[in-house]
């Protein structure tokens, strides 16, 4: 990994969410400590303030930096001289909104787990603020950052697919395909309440990845879409299964399936995307590996930090080809991307333009109205609605 | 291969279309041919003469039963002792209609390549024929015959996978990605013609297949649909992609995809069906596996002829696991289970249940009528339409 | 499929073994049958009159044809004006020799499965009897004849892969992991005979494929091996396992593993042959693929009849890229190319070159001294022999 | 990841080599960081002074505690009273001895890299030292810490194979196969050079990575072997292809092959264990799948932390089934039960049992062991050695 920042100490990180039970903080914690930009120095890790406290002892946070809200966290780290440079908030999808809010208002910079928030709406005001307060904020649609993600992107980007004609992408899982959320796995059952959630179910969890993995490989946005929004699972208060169609700007189609009903899958988001000149085909969990079909040749295996990979697809690479890496060194290539933002940022320059390629406000907006547009069209019986 | 039939002779075969330069002509003769249930003893095997004549010379057809017009054969067979029991057609799409009709019509059995003719239309018309004749049908949608594929079938039937909610199917290949029509490719100058392909390209010749296929396993009929059909290379004159959101009548819900322009797919048909106790994978280019996935189990791998495949699956295999069968034995499937009805039928005997898999007449108006469904949807800009 | 002989009518074909309850026998049938250039019209298929006299009435066979010894038959055949042209060998191996030696005797080509015999011996008298007689003579080392693998032999002769140093050929199977020979398994209890099989069990059943398959595609002979031979189940006369050092006249080395213990492989013979400039890697299981990885470039899949196949790949394909053809088709191009070369022969005219690779009595020669170089290895303690 | 450590602070690590161009020090550093249990807070991280001040302060050592050599490092940690508890030696192969000699005798605990030093001599010194001293040991032979590799080992010592018949194990690199050391690759350089490498090449480098791994989980210990050691390209000084025939003390028998010479490979390592009740089969490069086939049932598919895995596969699990785990995190597993383990040793209490898989001393004489009876086969002409 390149270093690219001259900062010459880690960033300060502080956490909302990610106490004990929690999965996708200690998601974060290992993203952020991967390449070692960041110490985790303060939090608010749980509703519960013993939980929180708890927590943040095990985490070696010192004990008047553990919080009982965001609020305070905002408050109190921004009036320190060591105070957190960044916030990563990472609870369920509800508190993202007035913990971003309040993070900005601080001067804090922001790293939202995705979906960005419940509503277009309030996506809005959010950008709004983080336009009004220049302050840096990422959103981890961390499927972006596998290597070669970022490689079939640039592909994509140099023409090597050609003109891009379908784009079709799948997220199926099948751990919601009984009534999980019955059971005590909390997981499950806030990501099934509307009140934590928002509009989407699997649609909000993974149907977001989807939508942001497509586009940033294909570099196409959505014109417009239709979409068949149900819920398989008798009783279930929000989606388990939506299936998409889309039209692009360019007049390129594309299909969505995004499920959390699909027996036998774990977490199988693919994406395949076809030009005139070639195809290209990814496979989360299969990620050191891209498939590219040139029209009239013979498909080639790509692989990490393999033969003829380019820059793009090199960023972020630690260990030969072979070696594999994962899930949580992809999801650190947004982390230490962003360190080197926020290392330009606290030193003033500008930031190294490899490290921009994190997902962002933008990306999480677009995300709110892609939701609202599938909910929409769903709503009304699976009818084309424009983006 | 068990051979039920008591009838002690091969069955007299003819050929519509299928002459010099054909592709699925030479595949019906060696799927005939693998079992030795048939002999191809007469044929109309092209409307240019001089081609009818030289090919049936190369396949040992003796003179006097080369046809130039599948109406004289007809006639000419049926008036002889000797007459074929039998008659394949395998003339581009616009073909099949008069052609069965003419068979019928004098008596002799026919196999039919799909899709079954150009409208719904004709569809009926044949349907009453064969009604009225009492003859017997067979459409050769052959990747309803791979063994792996009736294995899928039964477990379906049999509850394996529980309540049917999903269905994914999609038939991607790459070989019109280019305005293939202009050369003197033959195979494709007929598909990309309307007056010899009918209302479907992409959709009629693959499409087609997919439906069959998807229909076949999950036991479930298409209730409505909401299609976008696209042709996307300039200028072709017959859709090449076309991407449909399906509704089943039991409430499950479906996806189809069928291209002839995703660049680096050979020919890509690939079935997924899950219901509420597990789901099934079932990939055309590797046939002799079926993937099953339980609910709370690990996924198995199923394979042709090996541990714990039924009746059903184990029918048509011809050599061990790990010996692959496939395209032509597939195909040859059909053939000889229609053998075993034919034999059955000329011995006025009732045939082996375990032969009647083989599609026929009503698959073949099915598949018109969702040829003739997608293309309205189509038309409306994709709008929902009941079948 | 080319079919570039004059000979204005199918090749009759007479065989040794293969009634009821054979396997391979229907397989060479079927093989005959599939490009429609034999017709099978003699028979001594079964050394039980009985057995023989049914299996030929339900092959179509004349029942004056039907021969109770192939000594009979050869004499018999050989008289008459229609006799068979050519004849195989599909018994337990021990019959190949006496079987062959008078076919050879009366005139009559061969078609013999593998091995070839039983000693080293019997397999000189064999190649002095062909060459005396000028007879054609194939051995179904079948594996050499898909056409990927025809592919493979064709690059390193092209010089695709450079000076080839490595060669590793493996062929697990399970199905012998228990005392199966005790059961009612026919095919197991020869083949874990002595007397029947000759000196090898896995060696000389699927060995002696792995030797040929890795020969023919690497152009190479090997100088000396030290081979560990086994019976893994207590109380198995021969072989079931063994496992193999080569050393090949150029200096390459290379690796030999054969096994019917290896529980859970099907039919998993694999061989990856690695040079200076590249390597490749083909697996019988899925045998439409050729994995060809070029030194400092990226992975290639070569696909049957896809696209930059050469003369030598698309030889012997009938169906297009993505319809898989198998072990069957595999066999077919055995029989078929053996007829353009019996075609030749009986028109007195020179054979297509191309039809010139299907293994014969060198090949059987070579794998019988391969066979007597492991077992004299392994009696000796896996020392180095020389062939 | 369970904390089962009482010890309430980070465990402070050295670290001797790993500094600017080195590869496996940045590896043991990211391992170390992902659970966070060690903090690095001293190095002598290179043999040049300027190269260790350097990479020092880049990762934020203090300056007092970058050392020009490890002798120094050792002396005056063990002085401090906040000295390291534990020093990674990430040196070339010939460092080893020294390095760890002389942590243990200042009372430091040492995480060494593989393979563990140069001789047997020397092992054997190291072992007696490490008893002496009562100190711990770890080795990082990283791939047994992949949990699926875990969950294979446990259900070989739960008899789920039955009696251990057959052990294929293969590491093909492609690397090396050109004079790649003669180039400014560090890596090669130093893999090439007898004098810091030892008496192994691709023998030492990867060969005792497959050793290890067989042993593992198996189960089982080499009686004797042969073995064929080859340095393939021409004036290469150690081996780059090694192929070996194994026996075990059970009477199983053994193939291993590793090759830095085999074109097209990454890291190719794969283990295959057959029992008389099934098998299972591990490759590197996929790690989160490991195949199971029973003896009459169905190969399933068994998935890092999915159905069915027990507590030895789950341990060292971090997000769920599909999201994919890599190199890093298997290596990262080693140091964070080594760091169960040296936190009870530090606390003065039992270490949890599931924390002892970490290899140590032992496993790095039976390496040596390994390595050298290899080597004395191999200029033996391949003969069989016991060890």
């Amino acid at each position: 990994m390149s270093k690219t920042t001259p900062l010459n100490r880690r960033i300060r990180l502080g956490m909302v969410g990610g106490g004990h039970g929690a999965f996708i903080g200690a998601v974060h914690r290992i993203a952020a400590r991967l390449d070692d930009r960041y110490e985790l120095v303060a939090g608010a890790l749980s509703s519960k303030p013993d939980v929180a406290r708890a927590s943040a002892e095990e985490l070696f946070i010192a004990a008047d930096r553990s919080y009982d809200s965001f609020e305070t966290m905002a408050t109190q780290e921004a009036a320190r001289d060591d105070g957190i440079d960044v916030c990563a908030i990472v609870t369920p999808n509800h508190v993202h909104f007035p913990a971003a809010m309040a993070m900005l208002d601080a001067g804090i910079h922001v790293i939202c787990d995705k979906p960005l928030c419940l509503t277009v709406d309030e996506a809005e005001q959010l950008a709004a603020k983080v336009k009004e307060t220049g302050l840096l904020f990422a959103l981890t649609h961390n499927y972006t950052a596998y290597p070669m993600v970022r490689e079939a992107r640039q592909m994509v980007a140099d023409g090597k697919l050609g003109d891009i004609r379908l784009v079709q992408v799948e997220y199926p899982q099948g751990w919601m395909a009984t009534r999980v959320e019955d059971t005590d796995n909390k997981q499950a059952s806030w990501r099934a309440d509307p009140a934590k959630a928002g509009m989407g179910g699997a649609l909000g969890d993974i149907g977001t990845h989807a939508h942001n993995l497509a586009n940033f490989v294909s570099g196409l946005e959505i014109s417009e879409l239709c979409a068949d929004v149900d819920a398989i699972v008798a009783g279930r208060k929000l989606d388990d299964n939506v299936q998409i169609l889309m039209r692009y700007a360019n007049g390129a189609r594309g299909m969505l399936w995004a499920s959390q009903v699909a027996v036998g899958h774990e977490n199988g988001l693919k994406l395949r995307v076809y030009g005139d000149k070639g195809g290209i085909e990814w496979a989360q969990e299969h990620p050191n590996h891209l498939h590219f079909r040139p029209l009239d040749g013979r498909p080639e295996l790509m692989t990490r930090g393999g033969a003829g990979i380019g820059a793009e697809g090199l960023r972020g690479v630690r260990v030969p080809p072979g070696h594999p890496e994962g899930y949580l060194e992809g999801f650190a290539n947004l982390y230490t991307d962003f360190a080197d933002q926020l290392g330009a940022f606290l030193d003033g320059t500008a930031p190294d333009a490899a490290s921009l390629l994190v997902p962002g406000i933008q990306e999480g907006l677009n995300g709110m109205k892609f939701v609202e547009a599938v909910v929409r069209s769903g709503r009304e019986g699976a009818t084309w609605v424009r983006l």
